[in-house]
């Protein structure tokens, strides 16, 4: 494959990630998209579907958590004890509040359960068919206490960030250079079935255990041991804002290179994985840019080629549109 | 120094590096700033007197390549050959139209260049004082043919995107770990005199030589040897918006990390370098946030040691904030 069919699929992949985010540059800002170069708006072809303008500000204790787009809020407005929507200010001006009176983290995470329970029992929202049984913590900042938590399948009906972490395992092989270890996806995981994935990944659901879940997603999906367990190194973010049919996606992925000797092979433990390849840099950049890839996980692949001097910034036109991309403002 | 006081100079780094960009989040967009919560307004304080709003988009050959602001707009009017400023449009809808008529990189770099003798010759800009006799091009993409080039000193009045390379110089030290070569800027630059800086760094004035630049700038600042060069590795971009009195500046700098043996000194060639020093990653850090670091070269060291697992996830409360940061969208 040449370069270029490479850099717009490269291209793609970012769009993909970030179809949300149309008008995020200052730039952009500046002049309406009927002045922007052709190649330019091809490119963000994706995003004119976006939902942006028309999505809502959702609070916590009177800070930012999440938005809410106007198609899901119309589903909350009859929740009058747990959701407050002043239509009254008019609609541009919309700020849902989750009700103050509901003060601790148990408190909100209960009358915000009970309300999902009774859309899940109405069929209203796809996403809650993919109910999970598994919670998210819901942040006004990572790195403070959490405010609440939610199921996992509804926090893209109100637009909160969800964090995970993504690890990269690669080893130096002898005559094929850098290789990486790309999984593939059970055929039995809910979200994205048979897809190609990085080594290991997870969602994070406490605050203060980004290493240990890294650790733990290794154990669990690839059978790493200990020993190799402490080459782990976060190297960085990868963050992105999509939407789909499904609701809002701004998410946030903690990224770790893991180097394995030549000898290791990853075994998956919890069933969660189909399959894992090593592949040279060319195998697995060629795969990026293909409907097999999840789309995050191709972005955190690509990340990594360009982190260790694999992509030349002479050779690829789009280095550092794609590096944008993938750090998506979401603070 | 504590976690809290180092976290704490690396938001100050970032914001101002970002001084002109306050409203580019997709959250940021859905709010006024008196919603933010006090923590978030105060991270980017120094953002409040941002001229964003009123800076006009300037266009040649109907693509847009940089932003001017209105002090800077109102001196331009009078060179109805050179530049269309239709004011009749209304205030806010003014587009900044290089002349069409000028249809080739020579016409139009020698047009503007006789406005700016001009106008430096009035002495109405302070960055014109600055005149360096040294040209940067114009792009509206990197990757493409540049459109114009222009005097070094001129660029910020029209907002226009400047390219850049800088080098981590690095060694493992048997007993310190990783350490950091960083030079401290010679007392008779133009710019930032005296102050610190990463190993190598200059402008890249033409489109296919982001490797050799860095190359000559190693050769030139820090004498590395040929052997050496071969090191050089590309590992990404850092890109921030800062404007001062001078102008706006919409940067991106190509990094490259290049590891030299511990017995390797670097000497300066050219005279742009007083001094270098050996630091730990500690002492680096600290002196990031110091005003004695050239603010952009500071990004760059705190991103060498995000990449390198020297700042922990778990213990950096801004890591996401950081990393969002030192690449803001500029396309």
């Amino acid at each position: 494959m040449n370069t270029k069919n490479l850099s717009e699929g490269f291209m793609r992949v970012v769009s993909k990630c970030n179809s949300f985010l149309d008008q995020g540059s200052p730039w952009r800002t500046a002049v309406s998209s009927s002045d922007l170069h052709p190649e330019f708006t091809g490119v963000f072809r994706l995003t004119e579907a976006s939902s942006r303008k028309e999505c809502r500000p959702f609070f916590i204790e009177n800070k930012q958590v999440g938005l809410i787009r106007p198609d899901i809020l119309a589903h909350l407005k009859p929740y009058t004890d747990v959701f407050h929507i002043p239509y009254s200010q008019g609609n541009d001006n919309i700020k849902v509040h989750l009700n103050p009176s509901l003060q601790t983290f148990e408190e909100r995470s209960e009358a915000v359960e009970k309300v999902l329970l009774d859309l899940r029992e109405k069929d209203v929202f796809k996403t809650l068919r993919g109910w999970r049984d598994e919670y998210f913590n819901i942040w006004y900042k990572f790195s403070e206490p959490p405010l609440m938590k939610m199921e996992r399948a509804a926090t893209c009906l109100f637009g909160v960030k969800q964090y995970g972490v993504h690890i990269n395992g690669w080893t130096r092989h002898p005559t094929k250079g850098v290789c990486m270890w790309i999984a593939r996806r059970s055929k039995t995981k809910p979200t994205w079935p048979n897809m190609l994935d990085n080594l290991a990944a997870g969602g994070l659901s406490s605050k203060h255990n980004i290493m240990e879940c890294a650790r733990s997603e290794c154990q669990e999906e690839a059978s790493v041991p200990n020993n190799l367990l402490d080459n782990l190194k976060p190297v960085g973010t990868v963050s992105y804002f999509y939407e789909d049919e499904r609701g809002l996606f701004p998410e946030c992925e903690y990224i770790m290179d893991l180097e394995v000797p030549e000898d290791f092979v990853p075994e998956n433990a919890d069933g969660e994985v189909a399959e894992f390849y090593l592949w040279t840099i060319q195998e697995v950049l060629e795969k990026t840019i293909t409907s097999e890839f999840k789309s995050n996980s191709a972005l955190i692949a690509i990340n990594f080629c360009i982190r260790h001097g694999l992509i030349s910034p002479d050779d690829e036109p789009n280095y550092q549109q794609i590096l944008e991309g993938m750090h998506a403002k979401l603070t």
